[in-house]
């Protein structure tokens, strides 16, 4: 076993001094959202960059459960920074343009007023005494600093986990102080399964004898076990199956010699026992209870309906990513948060990103080529600096999109959809790729524009040329958006690739007024010809370049057959345009045996 | 939250006295697989029905963690048993035809000699001096009962979880006295993750003050917390995500009213701490300790070389079953499993059945048609009881298999294949359905023969038909099987619906020494008319009976395109022959055109 095993999952130094810490006391008393009131509370936190002129180049980082204000190093000599990664001059949350925050989380253990600080009413130490904290608290106290520093909107707030609820929590109570947000593996509520893990967590630490209820600090004890199994426990949750199988899988056997008070007969037992002792040197076990209950407390409701009603507030950009392989804050969760978002036709982006790292994926090198190059653009964007080049734009043309890919006559059939389509009106485009068409609609002045595509690059891609778009599988229908939601719903030239075209269609006209539709036409007379004649399937140099066994088009349709498959499904056809894109023109006449392909507006 | 919540998890009784029980004292001193002996050893175990004459219709049932001998009732008014859905009268192991043996596991704490028990050389209880023991002691125990029963051969062992582990025990140690094994939700080793949540567990209870070193029975106390502590964990590990979304979801901060020590915040958590406080009324916490590190020792080998090789020594037909939702014990291990019996030609059946019930779900009766219908069909096959009855094949023969779906001469291309395998072949059936060409092979003497289905209900009609089947996807490749494995390989009428054909086709030429494969010919001239003077998409009343936009077929090949692939792909052809389904013949001449059916004989 490497011996970096034992440091990796863990991004915090132990209980170092914070060297480029500040330091600032509240004006006044805090009141709690559950009833009671905070005096002499005081913030510690840290900044990187410089806030510029127009104060409005701001970006909050809210650290999670474990962490504090050490995003990353100050210099080249600091102590590592929990998110060095990310952070930094240059980085994807680029310091040299951005005026980084980052606070330690009231209740915390860290600087910021919690559980070990003096009680100024008694003189002694909170303790027991420390009160039940909210993640509306954490954030109240960061508004309060945002305010001392004289900062009236950030440009984004940015959170993974227990920090992402802050984030979410700042998008939908303070919306006009926010410009964008940035969710990370987190949830509107924790699963049944999560807060689970966090009750056992609390009770292991709650019923160790040393914990004396909470007053282990004034009795000159630790509840060493019950933190350490409560952070073991948080490890597991931490990783995906996969990468505790490749960490310890082969080598089951082998633990390494530690001095510790618990099992030492697995590998994976020697790493559980060592990150928690080591959480023991640095963290409190009260700090402990109040964050944890916290996040189990953070509920922005359980229905589409309440979630919806939270979120709808908001008035930000969001981008909201996870991790395939994160079963703590499951992908579900983040694509619910998607969901709600859309329904109030809120702005926003989402990727599911492809990974075997877990929960922890975002404080990885791993995915980072993909969730920095994310909040980079998502950033770039919100400073309004994207938008398509001509090179892009070149390559992305490339692609055939007639069956015979004749690239005399380019986009013959983007020039018809692009005139279809009213400049006013709100378009969804489904596989929407690179967003070649998004950008053509751009150009012509449309500006309600939400692309959907299932591949990461090009998700990463249209977010780059500043375009809201989501992550999905078409075939999985559309389920995340609301009847009638867009004026204008475009499947271009995805039709024949679709497993279940009942069910697409049908989504389409739903959340559509109107609906685009466009597909080779199979019984154009060259095709016809070629099965009549060779006895082969069909193939070109086009669309249908692919062979038999390989073609990624697994629906072969005529115009005839989509005009019957609309009027069995009492589907209008309001128009329809047949073109042969080898001429490069608009076919009239006998248009199933003279068109290579068709488009059709729709609706139900 | 419906009281029955906390009950229908845990599916023991408190601890009361097994009044059905009967007590075995071993002959001598049991020597165990890590060094030490234990003296004076005392069986506990439970049996249900007759042995018969022949002593042939024993089955063993191993329990699971927390289980005990009391597997079903004795009689109406007996206490509950734990798989009293499973075991009795007509059910599923069918007491009436079967003899069914289960004993407490060495190391527990319901009769058989574990930690609670005296030490004969002491005179006092073993507490912390009862050694460490593994699943093949566990087993060692069982084999000395059934010497002593008098059972040269089990019909049957069957296990779940933990009880499956000594399932697979019993199959490798004494292949000579199984006939079958039945391997339900358990695996060749923990997964790390599982092994984890384990020594978290183990940890919670040694470092509970009051387990002193494991001597707290003789000095009256218990490590409440801890065993509770572990158990709260152990119940998160038995339900899927999904299952506790359910049950705890909506009414989250509701929790049941309990004295309990532990917290009672949410209602989840009032259900963790009503099963940790009752776990630790009826379970000994070194019982615990034993038996979940037995668990954790058992290993079949990491690699599949070594899993095979140890699986090898097995000489009875298995049964795999796994659940989808179950994260304990995954699928992909179970899978592991089959993967290594097969590379030993071992017979086997398996299906990871649908249910989101987790790991528990072979307890509860949400998938009980299921999995119980599966153990049924396997038991009476073990008794050769099994076969196809006429009308279910009538029933079969119904399903088109040309084309144009003609009746008049059904079953034409079985005849062909039927008539092109040796009757000593061993044979693979890849998407084998209810398995009616199993039944025709059998018919004619093949006796080597294995279906490959994904659907549940036909896996089961499968077995139920006697043969050996695998639940498996064909989109996912082949990669149970071994390089030549099989005399042969078919794919009846399914190439064109395989989405990764390349892949495959190169599965199969692997796995067969030669290869059959059959499909529709679509460049057959009524098709070739259809699309050319109708200019729609060619549909039939047979295997085209689908709509363009529904059929399962996305592949669409004519006898000349497969020609070309075989070709292009080096793959030799040794045998062509086309069919007319409609007219019942073979064709011979212009077959691209004249037949509307193809079937190839192919190899590498």
């Amino acid at each position: 076993m490497a011996s970096d095993l034992f440091e990796s999952s863990d991004s915090l130094r132990t209980g170092r001094p914070l060297r480029h810490a500040r330091t600032f006391a509240l004006p006044g008393p805090l009141p709690l959202e559950l009833g009671e009131e905070l005096q002499g509370v005081t913030v510690t936190y840290e900044t990187y960059g410089r806030l510029n002129e127009a104060r409005d180049n701001a970006v909050l980082i809210c650290h999670a459960l474990s962490g504090d204000s050490h995003v990353a190093r100050h210099t080249a000599d600091d102590d590592p920074g929990w998110w060095d990664l990310v952070v930094g001059p240059g980085l994807s949350i680029d310091t040299d343009r951005y005026f980084v925050i980052c606070a330690n989380a009231l209740g915390g253990c860290r600087g910021t007023t919690g559980p070990n600080s003096l009680n100024p009413a008694t003189g002694k130490i909170y303790g027991a005494d420390f009160p039940t904290i909210t993640t509306g608290d954490i954030v109240e106290v960061q508004r309060l600093l945002l305010d001392h520093l004289g900062i009236d909107r950030l440009l984004a707030v940015v959170g993974g986990s227990m920090g992402g609820q802050q984030a979410l929590t700042w998008a939908v109570r303070h919306p006009e102080r926010v410009a964008g947000t940035v969710a990370i593996a987190t949830s509107a509520r924790l699963t049944t399964q999560a807060l689970a893990f966090d009750v056992v967590g609390r009770n292991a630490i709650q019923r160790d004898p040393d914990f004396r209820g909470g007053r282990y600090l004034s009795e000159n004890t630790t509840p060493a076990v019950g933190l350490a199994l409560a952070r073991m426990l948080g490890h597991i949750t931490y990783l995906s199956p996969e990468a505790m199988r490749q960490k310890f899988g082969a080598d089951r056997l082998r633990p390494r010699e530690l001095a510790t008070m618990f099992e030492k007969r697995f590998s994976v037992g020697s790493y559980l026992a060592y990150q928690g002792d080591k959480f023991v040197e640095r963290f409190d076990a009260n700090s402990y209870i109040r964050l944890s209950l916290a996040m189990d407390l953070f509920d922005l409701g359980e229905t589409l309906e309440a979630l919806s009603e939270n979120l709808g507030r908001s008035r930000c950009r969001w981008l909201i990513l996870s991790f395939t392989s994160d079963w703590l804050f499951p992908p579900g969760q983040s694509q619910d948060l998607v969901r709600a978002l859309i329904a109030r036709n809120k702005p926003v982006s989402y990727c599911n990103i492809a990974s075997s790292c877990g929960h922890d994926a975002f404080l990885l090198p791993d995915e980072l080529p993909v969730y920095g190059g994310f909040m980079r653009a998502f950033l770039q964007n919100l400073r309004g600096a994207s938008g398509p080049t001509e090179e892009e734009d070149a390559v992305d043309a490339d692609a055939p999109t007639s069956i015979f890919g004749a690239l005399r006559h380019p986009r013959i059939d983007y020039n018809q959809i692009v005139r279809l389509i009213p400049r006013a009106a709100s378009v969804l485009d489904l596989g929407c790729g690179r967003g070649s068409l998004l950008v053509r609609l751009r150009e012509e002045g449309n500006r309600k524009l939400v692309g959907l595509e299932i591949n990461e690059e090009d998700v990463l891609r249209c977010l780059e040329r500043g375009f809201d778009v989501i992550q999905a599988d078409l075939n999985s229908g559309l389920e995340i958006f609301s009847d009638a939601q867009f004026d204008c719903v475009v499947l271009s030239h995805t039709l024949q690739a679709i497993r279940d075209v009942e069910l697409l269609v049908s989504e389409m006209l739903r959340v559509g007024r109107r609906s685009i539709v466009s597909f080779p036409n199979f019984a154009y007379h060259k095709l016809r010809r070629m099965l009549q004649e060779e006895g082969k399937a069909p193939i070109s140099s086009g669309l249908l370049r692919h062979e038999w066994y390989n073609t990624p088009n697994i629906r072969f349709l005529s115009i005839a057959d989509f005009e019957d498959f609309c009027r069995d499904h009492h589907i209008t056809i309001h128009k329809r345009i047949a073109l042969d894109t080898e001429e490069g023109r608009v076919v009239t006449e006998d248009a199933n045996l003279m068109a290579d392909m068709a488009l059709f507006v729709i609706s139900r």
